[in-house]
C-alpha cells in the first residue's frame, strides 16, 4: 500500500512528459496522493514539473503545490500565468492561499487577486495577508463551521451541511452570539447524541480555549500542545470569531522551530538542506565559520602573549586544544539545557540559584575529570607532576567558568527578547575557547612563574 | 482567560493542603484544566501532590497524571495503592493506561491489572503492553469507532452513539468487513450529508492509509505528517483493525525525537532538564565529557610527538586550538545537515556524490578562510610568512577532512541501523580535534622540516 519513489518511476514519468503522452501520465498520476506527486515533482526538471502541474486539475495541483519546498514552488509559480495561479488558489484553504500569495511580488499578488472569481474567497485571503506570518492571524484559516446559539440541533445540522462543504476537516463547531462573538463550542459527536429539537444554547460547552489574531505562533503552539487541541478558534480585537488554527499547521511550526534550534546549535545560519546549491550552502555555513575563525584568532593572540613559557614550559602548549575543547563541550551542554528549558517553559527560579547549581555540577564533574587528567599527564610528561597539576587545576577552573557562561548568556539573551538558541553552538564554543585559554595560561603563569 | 501559574497560587494551595481544607481546595481546582493542575502539582512537595491526587476524582486525576513528568508521576504512583492506581486507569484511554502500567514493576503491574473492574478495558490494556513502546502497537489506543459495511447510515449513527461514549475524539469512523478487516473509512461529515437509509457500503472511502502494529513510531510519524492525518488506523498481521494512533501522541513523539537529537548534538546522553537532580545531571553530562577528555588527551599525545618543533617553530603551537576548533565547527555543520536530511528523508543520491560536494564546499569556504588567516598571521607573527603559510594550508586541509568525516560517519552509522545523531556534537568535534592536530603537524613538519 505504501508509495515508493523509485528511479524507474521518475524515468517513466520523464519519458511520458517528453512524449507528451497525457493519457498515460494521467493514468499514472491521478490515483496518487498529492504528497506523493509532490515527491515526484521534486525530482523532475522545472519544465517537466510545470508540464505536470498544468496537466493535472487544480483540485489536485493546489495540494501538490503546498507540499513542495518553497524554492521549488517559487520556480513553478514563475512559469504560471496569474490566471493559472488564481485557479490554484480557488481550490486552496484560505490560509494556504494566503501563504502562497505572500511568496509572490506585490505586483503579481494584485494580478492574482484580481483574477480570483470567488469574491468572498478573495476577501478572506486578503484579510489573512494583513497579519504577521508567525501570528495566530497568519496561521489561521477562515474555513470553519459556526452556528448560532439560538438554533436547534436540526437547523444546525442543515446549516452545517452547507458550511462543511468548504471545510476539509470539521474538528469542532464554534458557537457564536448574534454579534458573531465566540461564546462556546460543540463537537460533532455531541450533535449526534441529542434530540434534533434541542436548542444549541442548551448543549454547547461555554469553556473554549481561543487565541487572538495577534497571539504569537509559538504561544499558539504551546497552548495547543498543553491542552491537546486539534484546532483552536481565533478571535479579533473585540472577540468576534474570525478563523481557526489547525494542528497540522502547528506540527509544521513545531518541526521548523526544532530544526532551526538544531541548525543554530550546529552553526548553520540559514535553513538549508543537503541538496541546496553551493551558493546557499556557503551562505548558511560561512558566516559562523568566519566568526569562529576570528574568535579562534583571538585565542592565538592570547597564547602568543604567553610565549615566554615556550622556553621552559613548552609542554603547556600541548594541552591548549584539550583545555579549549573541554571549555567548549561544557559550555554547549549547559547552554543546551537552558535553551531547552526556555523552549519548554520549564525554567523557573532565580538566575542566581541556577548559576550556583551549575558551579556545583561543574565542580563535581570537574574534580573527577581533573584527577583523570592529573594521572594521565603524569605519565606522558615523563613523571613531571608540576605541569600536570597546573593543567588539572586549569581544567577545573575553565569548566566552571564555561558552565557559567553557558548558563548566563542564553538566559540573558532571552531576557532581552533575543533568541537564546543563538548562544549555542559556535558562539559558545568560540567564546569559551578564548576564555579557556586565557584562564589556562594565567593560572600556569601564576603557578610556574615564567 | 489564560491560566497563569503564580507563586501566590502555589502558596495558597499549600496552605489549604496543610489545613486539610478540602472544600476550598476543590473550589480552587475543580474548574481548572487538567494540564494546569499538573503544572501546580509539579511545584508541590510529594505529600502535598499525593494529597491532591487522592482528593480529586479519578476522571480528573487520570488526565493530570498523564501530564506529569515521568519521574514525578513515578513518585506519586508509589504513594498510591494498587486499587487507587486501577481506579485511575479505568478512566484513561487504553494507550495512556498501558504507558502508565509499563512504568510500574512487574509485580505491581499484575496487582493493578487484577484490581481493574472493567474486564474488557483490562484485556485491551494487556494487549497493548505486548507491543514495543516505539511501535504503532505501542502508540495506538484501542478506542475508536468502527462500523460494518452492511449497515445503514441510521444504524451506524445509533451504533456510534454507543461506541462514541468511550472515544474522546472521533476523527474518523473506520469501516470493517464481517471478519473485522479494515476496508475503508468515513468522516462524521459524510454521515451528516447523506440520507439515513443509505448503506455504508455505498458511501465509504475505500482508500485508507493504515499501519501495521509492528510499524516503527518514526515511520508512523512520517506517514501521518506526510499525508496530514489526524489519526491513522492500525491493523494486525492479518489486516484486522485493532487500534488507532492519534496526532497528539505523534506531536509528543516528534518533540521527543527533536529534543533527543538536540541533546545528542550538545553532548547530553540522557533526557535531562535544568531542574533535575545533581545525580541525574551528572549521569547525563559526565559520560561525553569523559570521552571528550580521553579524545583530547590523544590530541595532547600527538602534539607531544611533534615536540621537536618547540625549539625553532614554537609559534606553531599558538595555532593548535584554532585548527582544532575549526575542524570541530566544520564537522558539526556537515554532520548536522546530514542528520537532518536523514530524519527528513530528503537525503537521496549516492554517498560518493555527496562526499564530492562536501569537498567542493570546504574548498570554497576553506580557501576564503585560509586567505584571511594568512593575512592575519602575517601581522601577529612579526611578518614571518612561512609559519602563516603552513597554518593556512593546514586549515584548508583540515576543513576538507573534517567535512568528509562529518558527512561519512552519520551516513555510515545510519546504514548499519545506528542513530546517526550519535555522530554529532562531542563525538565529531573530538575526533576532528585529533585528526586536525595530526594533519596540522604533519603538514608543518613536511613544510618546515623540524
Amino acid at each position: 500500500m505504501q508509495f515508493q519513489l523509485s528511479p524507474e518511476l521518475i524515468q517513466k514519468i520523464e519519458l511520458l512528459v517528453e512524449e507528451r503522452n497525457d493519457k498515460e501520465l494521467l493514468l499514472h498520476l491521478q490515483d496518487l496522493h498529492h504528497a506523493d506527486i509532490a515527491e515526484i515533482i521534486e525530482e523532475l526538471s522545472l519544465d517537466e514539473a510545470t508540464y505536470i502541474i498544468k496537466l493535472l486539475d487544480s483540485e489536485k495541483t493546489s495540494e501538490v503545490l503546498m507540499e513542495l519546498d518553497e524554492s521549488d514552488r517559487e520556480k513553478i509559480l514563475n512559469n504560471l500565468s496569474s490566471k493559472e495561479i488564481a485557479d490554484e488558489l480557488e481550490e486552496m484553504d484560505t490560509d494556504d492561499a494566503a501563504d502562497i500569495l505572500a511568496e509572490l511580488s506585490e505586483e503579481r499578488q494584485e494580478e492574482v487577486i484580481a483574477s480570483l472569481e470567488d469574491a468572498e474567497h478573495a476577501k478572506d485571503i486578503k484579510e489573512l495577508l494583513r497579519y504577521d506570518e508567525d501570528s495566530a492571524g497568519g496561521l489561521m484559516a477562515k474555513e470553519l463551521v459556526r452556528v448560532r446559539e439560538t438554533w436547534t440541533v436540526a437547523g444546525c445540522v442543515r446549516e452545517m451541511r452547507r458550511q462543511a462543504e468548504n471545510v476539509t476537516r470539521v474538528h469542532s463547531i464554534y458557537v457564536v452570539d448574534k454579534d458573531d462573538k465566540l461564546i462556546g463550542r460543540l463537537s460533532l459527536k455531541d450533535l449526534l447524541t441529542v434530540h434534533p429539537k434541542t436548542k444549541i444554547s442548551e448543549i454547547y460547552i461555554p469553556r473554549v480555549d481561543y487565541v487572538n489574531v495577534h497571539t504569537e505562533g509559538e504561544e499558539v503552539a504551546r497552548i495547543m500542545q498543553k491542552y491537546d487541541l486539534d484546532a483552536i478558534p481565533v478571535v479579533d480585537e473585540i472577540g468576534r470569531l474570525v478563523g481557526r488554527v489547525t494542528i497540522d499547521d502547528i506540527v509544521d511550526f513545531i518541526k521548523e522551530e526544532a530544526e532551526r534550534d538544531y541548525q543554530l546549535a550546529a552553526g548553520i545560519s540559514l535553513d538549508v538542506e543537503a541538496d541546496d546549491s553551493y551558493y546557499r550552502q556557503t551562505r548558511a555555513r560561512l558566516p559562523w565559520l568566519f566568526l569562529a575563525l576570528i574568535g579562534s584568532f583571538m585565542a592565538v593572540i592570547i597564547a602568543e602573549g604567553f610565549d615566554s613559557a615556550l622556553e621552559n614550559y613548552g609542554a603547556l602548549f600541548f594541552f591548549t586544544p584539550l583545555i579549549a575543547a573541554m571549555a567548549g563541550n561544557v559550555g554547549v551542554q549547559s547552554s543546551a539545557i537552558i535553551v531547552q528549558g526556555i523552549a519548554n517553559g520549564s525554567l523557573t527560579g532565580s538566575l542566581f540559584k541556577r548559576l550556583v547549581k551549575e558551579v556545583m555540577l561543574s565542580l563535581l564533574n570537574g574534580i573527577l575529570l581533573a584527577l583523570v587528567l592529573l594521572v594521565g599527564s603524569y605519565y606522558i610528561l615523563g613523571h613531571d607532576y608540576l605541569i600536570g597539576l597546573t593543567v588539572s587545576i586549569a581544567l577545573l577552573s575553565v569548566m566552571i567558568i564555561a558552565s557559567l557562561i553557558g548558563t548566563f548568556v542564553p538566559i540573558t539573551l532571552n531576557k532581552y527578547g533575543i533568541d537564546p538558541a543563538l548562544a549555542t553552538g559556535p558562539f559558545i564554543t568560540t567564546s569559551n575557547d578564548i576564555f579557556g585559554i586565557l584562564i589556562y595560561f594565567s593560572i600556569a603563569k601564576y603557578m610556574l612563574g615564567f
